[in-house]
Parts: C-alpha cells; sequence; structure tokens
C-alpha cells in the first residue's frame, strides 16, 4: 500500500485497548466510521467479545473486517516483554496490519508504553529516526496549543534524540496544523544560552544549525503563555508535565471547595461557581486539550500512522482518535516525513 | 555564634535584591523587624540608597545596622561569575556575616543562581551534603503543600544528590511544618519500581536503603493529588514544574477571557466571574504557596540560614521571609539538619 492520498484510507483500531474496552473502542470506531463512510475500518481484538459490543449496541459492522487476536495487553504488562509474552496481542496484529500495507494506520487507547514499543518494532522506524516520539498539546493564553515533545515515547534522550523530537513535530505541525514554519523553544531552566547543562547546551546547537525555526530556551511558564507552537524535551519531563497539566481541573476544582468549607461567607463567595451554565463554562474554557477533543496522541517517526489514546478514553475520544488517523492518511503524513528526513539526509 | 536558640536571632538581608530593590527589601524587613522586635537585623547594600528609602518612608532605623556593600548583582549576572567580579556585593557580604557568625541568617530577592552560589561559598555546606537543594511549597487538593526539591538549586543531579535534597527536605518538613515522617516520593513516569532509567533506580534503591518514609515513584498529577508530603527530582525537572505550576493561575484567567469573547452568551455565563468577591475568593483559594504567602524557598545544606525569594518580591513577601529566617532560627533548623547528617554518616 502505498502512501498516496489517493489510496482510500484503511484505518485499524485496537478494540481491546483502554480502561472501557472493548466497549468504547468499539462504539467509537463505528460512529466514526459512520460519520464519514470514507475509510476502511478494521477492529482488531477479540471476535466474540467485539461482536458482542456491535450486537448488544444495535450496530451494524461487517464482520470480514474483524481481525481476531487472542492475547490482550493490559496496563499492567511491561511494554517491551509484551513482544516476547503476547505476539498475537492485538496491539502486535493491528500494528502488523500497517506493516503488511493493509493499513494505514493503527490506533489504541491501550498501555502507552506497548503501543510504542508495538508500532515501532511492528511498522518499524522512519529512515533517518532513531527515536520516535508522542507529541501532545497543551492549551495557551493565547487561545491555541502549546505542543509538547516527547511526552514519554522514551527517557533519558540524547541530544540528537530530542532534535529528532523537533523535527518530526514540526512536520506534523506544519502538515497537521497549517503552522508554516513552527516556532521551536527548548525546554530550560533560563532563557539565556548558558543555562542548562550539556543536554541542553549541545541540543541547542543541533537546533541552531538546523533548518527549524529554533527560538531558543523557554521556561516552564512558557508552555502557557504560548511563547512557542512546540516545546521539545526528555520524554521524562515532557510526561511529568503533561500528567500535572492533566491534574489542573480536578486540583482546581478541590481547591476551591476547601476554600468554600472554611467558613459561610467563603461559601457564598463561591456560590456562582455552582451555578450551572457558569460550572459548564469553566470546565468548557479548560477542555480544549481533553482527551475528549484531542482524542489521542500520534506517535511520530514510525513508519506509519499510529495514535495512542487515553486509558479513560470516552467513545468521543475514540472517535475523535479514529478521525485523527484519517486527517492524517489524507493530508499525506507519513509521505511528508519520508521526504523531509531524506532531504535533510542528503544535506548532511 | 552558637546555633542555639538562647542566642538571640540576627538576620540580614540583601537590600539590593529583587526587581523593586532597594524599596519592598528595605521596608518589607523593617516591618517584620517591627512587628516582632525580637531579633536583631542587618541591612545590607548601598548605604546612601538604604538611608533614602529609610528616610522617604518615614522609618525608623538604627544606622549601625546597615551594612555597606559597594557592589549590586543584577538579574542578567552570570551566578558563578559574580564569586569573581563582585567580591563586595551585598550576596556576598551578607552571606559572610553568616560565615562570621555576625548573623544566623541572610535573606534575599535577588538573582537566585547568584544567592546559591554565594550562599554556598559564603556560608560553606554542612558536612555531608555535597549539593544543597531549594525546596518549595506546592499547594495541594487536600488542602496542604506538596513540597517538591529540587527546585533548581542545582541541575544534572546524580542519585546520591536526590537522596540528599529528600534527607534535607525531609528534616525541614519534620522540624518547620511538624510533618513527623514526612512521605518521600520519587517523581518519575509511573508508579511501578521499574520506571524511569538508571538515575530513578538508583535513586530509588539509595531511598529505599535508608530510613526515610519512602512511599515510591510518583507521577506528574501525584503533585496536585497530595499523594507525598515531598517530592524529590533534579533541579532541571523541579525548576520547570515550579515554574509551570506558578503560571496556572495567570493562563486560567486568559483561558476563561478567551471563552468569554467568542460570544454573548459565553459572556454571560462567565459573568459570575466578575463579581468582585467571587473574584477575590477565586484568587484567594489559589493562593495558599503565592509568594506573598510563602515568602522565600529555603536552600537547605548550606552552614547557615539561607532564604531565596521571588524578584517580584512585595513588601509582603520580604515581610514573611524574614519572618520564616527567625522561625528557622527559633527552631534550631541547621543545629538540628548538622545532628542528623553527623548521626547518618556515624550509621554508614
Amino acid at each position: 500500500m502505498t502512501n498516496n492520498t489517493n489510496s482510500k484510507c484503511v484505518i485499524a483500531i485496537d478494540a481491546m485497548g483502554g480502561d472501557f474496552a472493548p466497549l468504547n473502542a468499539v462504539v467509537g470506531a463505528i460512529e466514526a466510521f459512520n460519520e464519514t463512510k470514507d475509510f476502511d475500518l478494521f477492529l482488531v481484538g477479540k471476535k466474540d467479545e467485539i461482536e458482542e459490543v456491535i450486537k448488544n449496541n444495535n450496530l451494524v459492522f461487517n464482520s470480514d473486517f474483524i481481525v481476531h487476536a487472542s492475547q490482550v495487553i493490559d496496563m499492567h504488562d511491561h511494554p517491551t516483554e509484551t513482544m516476547k509474552t503476547k505476539p498475537n496481542s492485538s496491539m502486535a496484529i493491528g500494528a502488523k496490519l500497517v506493516k503488511d500495507g493493509k493499513a494505514h494506520a493503527f490506533v489504541s487507547a491501550g498501555n502507552t508504553g506497548a503501543m510504542v514499543v508495538n508500532s515501532i518494532f511492528g511498522m518499524g522506524r522512519i529512515k533517518g529516526v532513531s527515536r520516535p516520539t508522542l507529541t501532545a498539546p497543551l492549551p495557551n493564553a493565547k487561545d491555541g496549543f502549546t505542543f509538547l515533545a516527547d511526552v514519554g515515547a522514551f527517557v533519558d534522550s540524547k541530544p540528537q534524540h530530542i532534535f529528532e523530537f523537533a523535527l518530526l513535530s514540526s512536520i506534523f505541525l506544519r502538515e497537521i496544523y497549517g503552522i508554516k514554519e513552527p516556532r521551536v523553544g527548548l525546554m530550560n531552566v533560563g532563557s539565556e544560552d548558558s543555562k542548562g547543562y550539556k543536554l541542553t547546551l549541545d541540543t541547542a546547537e543541533l537546533l541552531q544549525n538546523s533548518n527549524l525555526n529554533f527560538i531558543g530556551n523557554v521556561e516552564g511558564n512558557d508552555i502557557f503563555k504560548g511563547t512557542a507552537d512546540l516545546i521539545v524535551c526528555d520524554g521524562f519531563i515532557g510526561n511529568i508535565l503533561l500528567k500535572f497539566a492533566e491534574s489542573m481541573p480536578s486540583f482546581l476544582k478541590a481547591a476551591i471547595k476547601n476554600y468554600a468549607n472554611k467558613s459561610i461567607l467563603n461559601k457564598l463567595k463561591v456560590s456562582p461557581f455552582k451555578f450551572p451554565p457558569t460550572k459548564a463554562a469553566f470546565k468548557e474554557s479548560l477542555s480544549k486539550a481533553d482527551a475528549d477533543n484531542v482524542g489521542g496522541l500520534p506517535l511520530l517517526g514510525v513508519n506509519g500512522i499510529s495514535i495512542i489514546g487515553h486509558g479513560s478514553s470516552s467513545t468521543l475520544a475514540i472517535k475523535n482518535m479514529v478521525l485523527a488517523a484519517r486527517e492524517m492518511h489524507n493530508k499525506n503524513l507519513i509521505f511528508k516525513i519520508k521526504e523531509e528526513l531524506s532531504r535533510y539526509a542528503e544535506q548532511k
């Protein structure tokens, strides 16, 4: 199957991935399919369980497109070990569909680490990529997104790896979000060039000498400020920052509740927050980067479209993941990444 | 001067430190002094500028307690270079007052890196400490604090350094916040023991084999959850997390404003936020860990009390920094740290 927008898009979904699988995965994916009907959908997982969900939810789905997988990877499985212990998992089989040219994309809300490993070993890496990256959007004060890469595909990165995170994510932002020259910031403890340590200094040098639109060092407060379109860092810190950001809404709720519980006067002062439209508005103003809206995160640098969702994915989140995969195919993302990486290799 | 609660507390303040120095530093410190009058206060900096602030604000202060320093370190000075280029800075002279036994504490809202360097070289490290640490409180959902160490005294830490951050901060939490056995978490990308990389695995082993109340790996979302009293990590990530957290309130404000600007209906929905008591309540429920309330962060592990404040410190923040230094002296913090570290050395 060629990476060409002329070929009909084929998306495989891990029916067994996520805390509410197979229900949410199957229902969400079929909802996406019914909405556009311009792509083919494979449901990968335990055939009997998938069929039960289809039946119980009165859905219509051609059973030829159910691909049986006898094993399931759960949240407690050690990512790399699944390659040995679960060769017939829905993840392994889904990634293989892409490798074998039977699908363009594989999406899963299952164990993130296992999905990274299965995607890399199943689909292979694009030539020139040593470490693929997970890129995540965070909301910013400018009513847009600040993307963060890597958010946990790899920890303990070398300068070349972080440079690749920047390169891959810049192509992604350009092709999918239409940002012509994404401003790339390097996460650091100060904006001055001298800040940081060997890893950041060497990474800055690579970014400086590239064609990327590198704006220099940025700090923790630049994520929400929207100073850069993309901030790159090692996956250890990116993952911690992402989880910290995700926990903000429930902290806010608790902080207001704790304040209210201190006195009757406090309770009165915050009572407008309980007014349902206001409560909903507050939630909505923070929901831009929610799992429901974003769907999932692309694993960039593997030889095919791989999208990884939150374990707690709703049917809406799953639906949006599938539609995101469709968009990446229609915009020819993998081809564009290959093209740019081979250009990069020539320049060296 | 002995580290003994019986000796009258003497605190030196960097009158030239902070964006609004010498005004805020001088006024805030004298306010703290006037409130308790049970400690001696040295104002360190340019004598004429300090005297002008005192005069212009109709304050009364014994000029014998003004210690002249001819040089000023600014925010653009490279921390370690100040040791050579500015030996007569207010920071160098303030730290020397502690070293020479003329003061117990030195506090500054100036250049953080320079204050770390001047404190370490001026006061020296406590025996057994290879790297001192800056410990910061972040608010949590349980209406308490989750402390984070290190938040930027040092980057590129080794396992032993992070272990020392845990040890020093645990003593601090016990002695100053009365938490008998602070729960210590290690910042990581997952809670399972196998998560992370060599640095986190080796650090976990040191923590596991210590007398500290180590609860294992924690993740980014555990800061706000309040899973641990103290979370330890390298200063690179701690600094980025702290700045990210500090930028949250202004992001929230912008997010609500952006939402309101989308339609008249949205504007109506969020209008209760503009009701002044509600607005104030919202701000107050998030202000627990504000610079104004916290004052400054202790640099733990140096041979004396060193407190570093935010560059934008208000007079209230300065006042609270001075009062925090007074409390650390009265609770005999430095003596307790020395005692525990020598016990630790014996056990080895």
